[in-house]
């Protein structure tokens, strides 16, 4: 397993055990399925990643890709793993049976994307896009849009893209300058240029789907301006013939990490030629975005788990094989020193390594899940999945953006010298793993999303739900005598958190907004680690409860090890809450401006 | 100021306000110096490092050493910043005069490595390796050694390195196994391979001194059979002929950052023909090594701050140019966006950097200090400089090296997805400052050495000189309305670190040292905190005194930035220290081995 980089056994147990994936098969939209194929899935996924995606990983770092006549020149294992994916049903594997999809529910299609992503996390991104822009295609889009392009993305013919930044606007979607001009037949001129499209180019298929935010002239300034098209690099003349489409690569960027995606600045209409279709209406451009960066975040917090798994996996494998330096009470070599996982601070940094993976993962799929209960849930408890799904987005996002960061630079650590050199995955998994504060939002967008947005939404109706689910699993970590002395500490780290969030609050009410939001961040490291907890403890619960029946040795290590990552996250990470709520309860305002600029 | 990425103007608070390095050449060793040497010192360290080290950042990390014909090729840059440094009299300027030197406080020095550092990283580690091993030599070799290897080191004709890793030993030097044979007329014949040489073989010298550690046929395993060997690559034959001395490079590491300095493999003796000189007496290897490594554990946490620096500097000035988002207290542009300094959240990151790399310098700058005052100081007062030293310079390196990291990640995040791309120097910085928690003995190391040996030797003799210490700075404190609160606060700090490490130091006395030390990185990171939050509060005191006084318009906003990232500090920083203390004193057992291996 470990050289896999990731934990087939750990994956069940999320979709079986701790969620019960599988009672969602029961009727309605996915009651096509059952375990086995969903254990066929995970089969193919990890098929499909050792053998097109793991060996390839170094080497699409070591070699980026280039602009060759203007057009990107990929590595060719890109092109099998995106052919591979496809072909297996793997990329439309969400969608509905009448777009050739399975419905199969996203917890399980993210097992598999966990597996792909793990094993090459700059690929993966290429099938993400295409199947978030496909879906945004299909919620939104006339049945034109929808046969034309996102039957050919989800057939693996074409990719697509989500195109929104622009140079002068990065964060700041509202001042985009991107301009689309009605023109008889119903179609745009899109004119403008986009910065940092990740998988902007290439030669993998014969065209790309770019799904581009732009204004109508003659529409409003601000976000209410802003429509979404769809800009194909070539478009249709007829069904089989297709003409350039005035798209131009300007430049791809040099990266610190995520190497083997190219990034690039694109031109659209440079020479005036290049169309663009509406998708639905116009001025809801930034509406409909939200459903694919939403689908986009929730994928970066995976990222942050399956890269973080890699690491770990890596790590430990080292720590298990390496010996060195000598502790009395543990296996010694022949010359006396021991495996350097016997020593506390190395098995402390395997422990914070897969707390972190193992709880963020455990995290995002709760995500998921709320997704799929969303498809066979009844009228009455919609409003209670998609609020809490909105609460928890960005917070899964920046805990696996932020602490994915922290769990692969232990794991490198770990590894001391060597974890430095290229001899090991570990320092590109780091400098891959580092993007993820930035994509699809920045962490302080994320926080200024989560503080200011979804907690004082209807009248904290989110926070209030999200508090009745953590008290469930307190309740039954309750029940067992083992369990419940850490259910009374959440039940404490619950109300210490109420406390802080009223507080803030508070100074929301007096209209303070800038003060209110100063620390945000700080606010959206306290409540991801307090969602973490929640998820450690849910993890704690299914494993005391499993391990007390008749199982094999292998699933009593493995619930062992389940619980003493879940106190580990307890008595070592929960701690920090402490100093977080102290500072969020600090008057004493230091970061909104002052009259003077007294930085230097 | 920005451009360059440091403040010549704080530097100069530092050594002139905070510490009054003036008084060291009242009288005694450093007699001969005053401000106006010393300042022309620090407009040499710009000149060079603004000519010959920031132009050339970039290019030396895209462009790595290479190995051509068995040695390695540097680029060219790089040996000419050599000759501009030690031409200068900078390489031999802490020395004695009678050896070349100029008998300059370390302080200073370490002002003008900081600015040499803070161009180029990589370029710095060259010198700093060689006026550590001239050190070591001067302080333990014979007259013979001194006049044949330190002298030639010091004008700048050969370089000089640190040999300590090996294969099957990292960091547990008790393991090594070069040999080292007597042979007719003193010298001795060295056998055996070297990791992870820093500035390890290069072509700017006609030679290198390798100062390596290896253990003399016949002298016992452990660290008490260890010897200290000077090993030119190529040995005198008379005074002006070199011969091969027989030490090879096998190979040189490709790194994550720090990549325009070769870190080598080597190999001694392959051919049984490779001659090394014993510094000292044998078996006292290590305890000579000492010397050099608590000089390099200093510079790492200097490395930490000039790193941090460097980014800090970069992000203040994107962040003062950049104009995105709204903020109506703000300047605005043409389209009502504002600098981004103005969002809380930027400036919270910015002060963060501030707070780090300011902080940081002024502990490590104090830890020069009372090496200087060593050189100075009463025969009674030399056991408490001493102490003091020893204790603070684990602290000092692992500070610089673990916050120097994500001072420079905060300032990455500033830039959001430009500082991704190689466009700007952060990424850059962030891979280089990476190692520091490896380099020079890991964090680990460090913190094992100051909670097991440190705090407890001598009946904690260095932590209560220490305390005597901060509680100078706080007394000052107390004397001032602005700063008598947190000097308050920084007492009741001393108070809970005091309880905490008598609460540590109780499970010493009982025996369970696996214990004790378990989370002795969770106390190196309070005790970082606490020695900040120390450097800080003095800063606070001198800016507080002196922005009272008739001051320019310049200083007063240096002194009120002073002010203000003091409180940051405070407020947001040393609020850590609540989780720490609540970890390290539960007694709940997590990491140190139980009788069956259960990490999957």
């Amino acid at each position: 397993m470990a050289s896999k980089g990731y934990s087939v056994r750990n994956l069940q147990f999320v979709l079986y055990e701790l969620l019960d994936v599988i009672s969602l098969t029961e009727e309605g939209y996915f009651s096509n399925h059952s375990r086995e194929n969903f254990d066929i899935m995970l089969d193919v996924a990890e098929d499909i990643a050792e053998k097109y995606l793991r060996p390839f990983l170094k080497e699409g770092d070591r070699n980026p890709p280039q602009v060759v006549s203007g057009r990107v020149k990929v590595h060719p294992s890109l092109h099998k793993y995106y052919n591979a994916f496809s072909s297996a049903g793997l990329l439309a594997s969400t969608f509905d049976e009448k777009l050739g999809g399975s419905q199969v529910p996203k917890t399980v299609y993210s097992a598999t994307d966990f597996i792909v992503g793990n094993a090459h996390n700059g690929y993966e991104m290429f099938t993400s896009l295409s199947v978030g822009a496909a879906r945004l295609i299909v919620s939104f889009g006339s049945d034109e849009l929808i046969s034309t392009y996102a039957t050919r993305i989800l057939s693996g013919k074409w990719t697509a893209t989500m195109c929104l930044t622009e140079p002068q606007a990065g964060s700041a979607l509202s001042a985009i300058t991107t301009s689309a001009t009605h023109q008889p037949g119903g179609s745009y001129k899109v004119k403008g240029q986009k910065v940092f499209i990740s998988a902007g180019d290439h030669d993998i298929t014969e065209n790309i789907v770019h799904l581009v935010l732009a204004r109508i002239k003659g529409y409003p300034e601000g976000t209410k301006g802003i429509s979404l098209f769809a800009v194909p690099v070539k478009r249709l003349k007829n069904e089989n013939e297709l003409l350039h489409n005035d798209v131009t690569s300007v430049s791809v960027y040099h990266k610190m990490g995520q190497r083997s995606t190219p990034a690039m600045q694109l031109e659209f209409g440079g020479q005036d030629d290049c169309v663009g279709y509406l998708v639905g209406e116009p001025g809801k451009g930034l509406t409909y975005m939200f459903q694919m960066m939403n689908t986009a975040r929730l994928g970066i917090g995976l990222a942050g788990s399956y890269i973080a798994s890699s690491a770990y996996y890596t790590s430990l494998n080292y720590a298990t094989e390496r010996y060195q330096g000598r502790n009395k009470r543990s296996p010694q070599d022949a010359m006396g020193q021991t495996q350097i996982i016997n020593h506390p601070d190395v098995r402390r940094m395997l422990l914070l390594q897969k707390a972190i993976t193992e709880g963020c993962l455990a995290l995002v799929m709760q995500c998921y899940y709320y997704e799929d209960l969303l498809k066979v849930c009844t009228a009455s408890e919609r409003v209670k999945y998609s609020d809490l799904l909105e609460l928890l987005t960005p917070v899964a996002k920046t805990y696996g953006a932020e602490m994915g960061m922290v769990s692969v630079s232990n794991g490198l650590q770990v590894l001391g010298g060597y974890g430095y050199t290229e001899d090991f995955a570990l320092e590109q998994l780091l400098r891959d793993v580092r993007i993820m504060s930035i994509y699809e939002g920045t962490t302080g967008i994320q926080s200024q999303a989560l503080l200011g947005r979804q907690i004082p939404a209807n009248n904290n109706r989110s926070f209030d739900l999200w508090i009745e689910e953590v008290s469930k699993v307190i309740k039954r970590a309750s029940e067992s005598e083992e369990l419940s002395p850490y259910g009374t500490w959440l039940t404490a780290e619950i109300s210490e958190l109420q406390r802080t969030t009223q507080h803030l609050l508070d100074i929301h009410t007096k209209g303070l907004d800038e003060i209110f939001l100063s620390d945000a961040n700080l606010f959206m490291e306290l409540f991801g680690i307090v969602c973490v907890a929640w998820q450690w403890l849910n993890q704690g619960v299914v494993a005391n409860r499993s391990i007390k029946e008749a199982i094999s040795p292998a699933d009593r290590i493995f619930y062992l090890s389940k619980l003493e990552t879940m106190r580990f996250f307890f008595h070592y990470e929960l701690r920090k809450t402490k100093g977080l709520h102290e500072r969020l309860r600090d008057n004493t305002v230091l970061t909104v401006r002052t009259d003077e600029e007294i930085l230097v």
